[in-house]
């Protein structure tokens, strides 16, 4: 079994946590024969529901950890807690026992974890949370989506390269077209920075994949396959239009048991109607991923299920077995060095 | 017929003018019996437009405008030009022949015009853009839409009071609830501008009216009647979410129409599905407001139809009919003055 295929686990973080965890790693295990899982947590409790899954009792090794970081617990108290299970998961990466790590636990906590532990992978400034949305035109990667609320120049340049390879391993594109979000599609629109980072983008060896600014509707409509954006303006976007697909869905079932006639076309146009939802439904784009560092690391929504973990399990596993970091550092050489460094560090709002 | 009920029309701004003007026009003044147009424009076109309508013929007076600020010329050019339909029918606001001016022209030319020739309103630093949007509770005010790329904490608190009005008033709520956009709603997110502003609104004489941190879920979901952002936020989660609803209406009409049964089943839940289609209707919510200058300024969209165009100019005459400036500055004279002096001046991304 090689390393490339091990994913260390946090099993005690997330609101339903281990049992959907546990369930979800069964789904995911049936994908991915090749797989195999270690998990961090309370042994006492983890070994009875391992041990009544057929498929991860002979393919997940329990290790110990007695603490656990809570949901709302700040990332300095977390980062004092050493016998956690997100942070003896973390760990694993580091010591080379697991290729990557993934935790259903606190955001905060699990990024401050993985940067100390981790670090941030050469030639990169800072990691950049990851996901995946649907679109008009099929999934579409957006980035960042809130680790960093303040950007530069580079620190966007650094974010269209990390997206753009996610593209390419998570969705199966071989040219990933990618771009800026703005107020504007024309030159010049919104802040200096943006207009730094294209202008460096343009030039750059992806410099073909840039389709240029877009807007907030062109996240929907699949304009290009990669969003890229500072952390504050990618998070409200991302949250606004989940927001906007759960009201639809909500309005749509009022108009669907508002009577006979109502509830009797939604029989007849039943097939398409659970395709249609099954296809926007958020735990198939669940799995943030934390572009940038050392080790591949996922983060489950904390109130999925086993069906939304899964979903993150997979793309944490694509992104092991296709060696996704080994890329990212292949890019960034290939990217001249010295583009890079002409982007002058200036405020992504300013 | 009273001051106050009487609006000028940049009858060459968009891109159907002047026939959707017209005709949108037609529609509004027959909700509005009170009001009348002062539209400028070409009058060898517009008059046997104007002139094939009953309701109009005899509301609507024409006056001779040679140019047209077209949809690409830049601000600055578009400030040059004296004689254009736009141009004057901002100066009819200034000489006290119109209580307000509409345009569904370009949008940069309108707010420098707007903003030199009409001036901010006494005590606010900058106007802001505001529009409605559709929640599970109902409609909600988004302001900042783009006017403001950067904001400090005391624009932020201008545009709360702002929005707040314009809620009471478009939306007939008497006291609307009013949250500031951010990255999560607890206390220290996102950046600092934005918790100098909360601050400063909790103390404010709204601050009962104030929820607090807001995300972009909650958006659709109604939590707030109105959501405050800088501009370049603001912008981005309106655009995202229509494109988000756009996605959704696509995706259903593909449905409804992939085979006999799922045609069959719209047809029996047609009635709900037209009032949600209507609810949603983008033209429903057409007619953004520059709040904050000596005169009601409402933008509508320049691709909009004639009933899209209607509805700008009822929110145009509820506000024109409202008095809402005035109440704007009996907002700004209750609020404490030594409260918004307080807040800093900090820049909203830093």
């Amino acid at each position: 079994m090689s390393r490339n295929q091990i994913l260390a686990v946090d099993a005690m973080g997330g609101d339903h946590a281990p049992a959907a965890i546990i369930a979800g790693l069964e789904l995911a295990a049936e994908r991915h024969p090749q797989a195999s899982f270690l998990l961090f947590g309370d042994e006492t409790v983890l070994r009875p529901l391992v041990d009544k899954t057929k498929r991860l009792r002979d393919r997940a090794t329990l290790r110990q950890a007695a603490e656990i970081v809570s949901g709302d617990m700040k990332p300095t108290v977390a980062l004092r807690l050493r016998d956690s299970s997100m942070r003896r998961a973390i760990d694993a990466v580091l010591e080379g026992e697991a290729a990557g790590v993934i935790s259903a636990g606190n955001t905060g906590a699990l990024l401050a974890l993985s940067k100390i532990v981790l670090k941030t992978l050469k030639g990169i400034d800072r990691p950049a949370m990851a996901a995946i949305a649907p679109s008009s035109k099929g999934d579409v990667v957006m980035l960042d989506l809130g680790l960093n609320v303040v950007c530069d120049a580079r620190n966007l340049v650094e974010f269209a390269l990390m997206g753009q390879m996610f593209a390419r391993i998570v969705l199966g594109l071989p040219m990933p077209s990618f771009g800026l979000l703005n107020i504007g599609s024309e030159e010049g629109k919104g802040h200096e920075t943006l207009n730094i980072a294209a202008a460096t983008l343009r030039e750059s060896p992806i410099g073909k994949q840039f389709y240029g600014f877009v807007e907030g509707h062109d996240i929907a409509a699949g304009t290009v396959d990669v969003v890229v954006t500072d952390g504050f303006t990618g998070n409200v976007a991302l949250k606004t239009g989940e927001g906007a697909l759960k009201l639809v869905g909500e309005l749509l079932k009022r108009v669907f048991t508002a009577g006979p006639f109502a509830r009797a076309g939604y029989i007849l146009a039943r097939g398409g109607l659970n395709r249609l939802r099954e296809w926007l439904d958020p735990r198939r784009y669940n799995g943030a991923v934390l572009l940038g560092l050392n080790g591949v690391v996922v983060k489950s929504h904390g109130g999925t299920d086993a069906m939304g973990f899964a979903h993150a399990v997979d793309v944490a596993l694509d992104m092991i077995s296709n060696d996704f970091n080994r890329r990212i550092a292949e890019g960034l050489t290939a990217m001249d060095s010295a583009l890079l460094s002409a982007a002058p560090e200036v405020s992504s709002h300013d």
